[in-house]
């Protein structure tokens, strides 16, 4: 079985992406020496490892800093990579001590899904600003405590949103919202995986809150929403499990529709025991376009029912988020990915687990 | 706007189609005069015109002996153009004395939804084998009724499932029934169009009975039972109107889903009112496969994870159906698209109104 990294990765991002970056985050003033801010990432997963860290290489605005982990070994093997160094590793029990760093600017968040919280509020409360790994957490009141530790601590936060900075997915909601195809009639979103280990912490609910919804149905969801430029209304899901060992703790697959006040449907499915899904499909009054793959780090194609194609030569969505949080922390500027977006998405995903446990269409206020 | 016809037609079908007919209909033993069946058409709408016509010149058991029609203009014109002799010209009212009529064996209902009942029960009590166009009908009760004056009179009924006989969609139930790219997962299916004349029946409830799931979202039904090859177990649906005029009386759109007892879900959407919707995906354990488009007359395209592509020379539907059902009634064979197989997609067809209706998932038995 293939490996989330295997299936996400692909022909991944070494390609040099200044030029993309440059339209999405904005070009240093010419002549001036660039701030870099100091980021640790918290947590040295898989996506940490192979996505984060090397991305942070390549930012104009953004080096890796510190770290903090668990994980005495890890700190080793990341110091010496990166040459971090000893004073800027911290374990999760020592992160207040990040108050008396100045050379760490930013946490990024990158645990397990049930400890964003706890770790965005650690961050929070250390003075730094919080960058934090989708879906932001497991339940909205934990999002809220995320929202408010960083608001009262006057620091910025920013949920990995990271196709929010993708230029297809910018194109797409270019002509979704300029109504050059006319009215957005249907959205089809999909994006699934055969999930490997199966001791991992995404199939143990109390770490990851919920299954694929949660992993990678959320990009689905979040296309939708940006697509449409409109929350949905009303929500309606049904989940599957056809592995009752491996998913005896969160749902397998969920298919969903959500139906938006303009109108719009949108149809949505996710797995983590289907290879290959993943896709965007938009439906409008005079045509249509999509992209498939759609979700992965690199290798999208785009095409339009006038025969034109949507296409750009390859970016590194992580550096893409990650130059533009810095920027905007730089520039004291609104991000276009705040923990309220990461809270819309997680109500809503609680609203497709109450309509798959409950069998009813829930209404969204 | 394009009409139904310009979108279903495309390069519409004149190509010979004796070669795949034979591979799914039979070939008439060599030497032996062929009987020809005598088909009345009943409704000289678009369907019986552009397509059911013409496709009965191509048949090897099938010949166009009769019309029933409503319009005196339209038999004129049918009788000069196929050369029907007046005496095989009926109107509704006139159907049974098709009873006295040895050289029609066979009545093709082409009328709107819910006349359906009506002409097939008439020809079925003058003794006329009937093949009816889907929605079978509008309501679970008239399908039944159907089949009992069927059974009644001792007639074959079939329902005209062109998708049944496409080698297209013949080969992904082969790929799907077998496994071979193991167990099967998650369906997505869709089929639309954007729909042209705003008086016509279609957009009549009275007539149609419902609307786009009834017209073409039947299509996407079918596709994810003969697929999976099972009885969907729950069923959820939300319908949409943007335009409240043309749509004042039927669906203008509806998204839905269903589980079936193995544990896989279908994710299916029907439009009036978005163009290019039509296509199957398949997500199975060991990779996916997809017809895009999917139900179009012609033009079908496959693919597979494998990299393998689904081709076929093209064959025409109509003729491949027609061939199959008057073989079924030489051969006193059981159709593969009885009625009973009609009925069963109106009636989880009215539980996806039920369900959009009431916004709850409803079980079927």
């Amino acid at each position: 079985m293939a490996s989330r990294r295997d299936f996400m990765v692909r022909a991944a991002a070494l390609t040099a992406s200044s030029l993309i970056v440059g339209t999405t985050a904005g070009i240093a003033r010419a002549g001036q020496p660039e701030k870099k801010l100091g980021f640790a990432l918290c947590g040295l997963g898989e996506l940490s490892t192979s996505q984060i860290a090397p991305a942070l290489q390549e930012t104009r605005n953004c080096r890796l800093a510190g770290v903090i982990t668990g994980s005495p070994d890890k700190a080793r093997l990341w110091r010496a990579k990166y040459g971090i160094p000893e004073r800027n590793v911290y374990s999760y029990d020592t992160m207040h001590g990040l108050a008396d760093n100045a050379d760490i600017d930013v946490v990024y968040v990158v645990t397990p899904n049930a400890l964003h919280a706890d770790h965005t509020i650690a961050a929070a409360k250390a003075g730094k600003h919080v960058f934090c790994e989708k879906p932001m957490e497991v339940s909205v009141e934990r999002c809220q405590q995320m929202i408010d530790a960083c608001k009262a601590a006057d620091r910025m936060l920013g949920i990995a949103y990271r196709c929010q900075f993708d230029l297809y997915h910018r194109q797409c909601m270019r002509i979704a919202r300029s109504k050059e195809l006319g009215e957005l009639r249907l959205v089809e979103a999909s994006f699934g995986f055969v999930i490997g280990d199966p001791r991992q912490w995404r199939l143990r609910r109390a770490l990851a809150g919920g299954g694929a919804l949660m992993d990678v149905g959320i990009y689905a969801l979040q296309a939708s929403r940006y697509l449409t430029g409109e929350e949905p209304s009303l929500v309606s899901a049904t989940t599957t499990r056809t592995d009752p060992v491996k998913f005896a703790e969160v749902e397998e697959s969920m298919v969903w529709h959500m139906k938006f006040p303009g109108g719009a449907l949108a149809n949505c499915t996710t797995s983590y025991n289907a290879s290959g899904l993943g896709r965007v499909r938009v439906d409008a009054q005079r045509g249509w376009f999509e992209l498939e793959p759609a979700f992965n780090y690199t290798g999208m194609r785009g095409r339009r029912s006038d025969g034109k194609t949507i296409a750009f030569p390859p970016a590194n969505h992580f550096v893409a988020e990650l130059d533009d949080f810095a920027q905007c922390i730089l520039e004291k500027k609104a991000t276009r990915v705040p923990g309220e977006e990461g809270l819309r998405d997680v109500r809503i995903m609680m609203a497709l687990y109450e309509a798959a446990r409950t069998g009813r269409t829930i209404a969204l206020v």
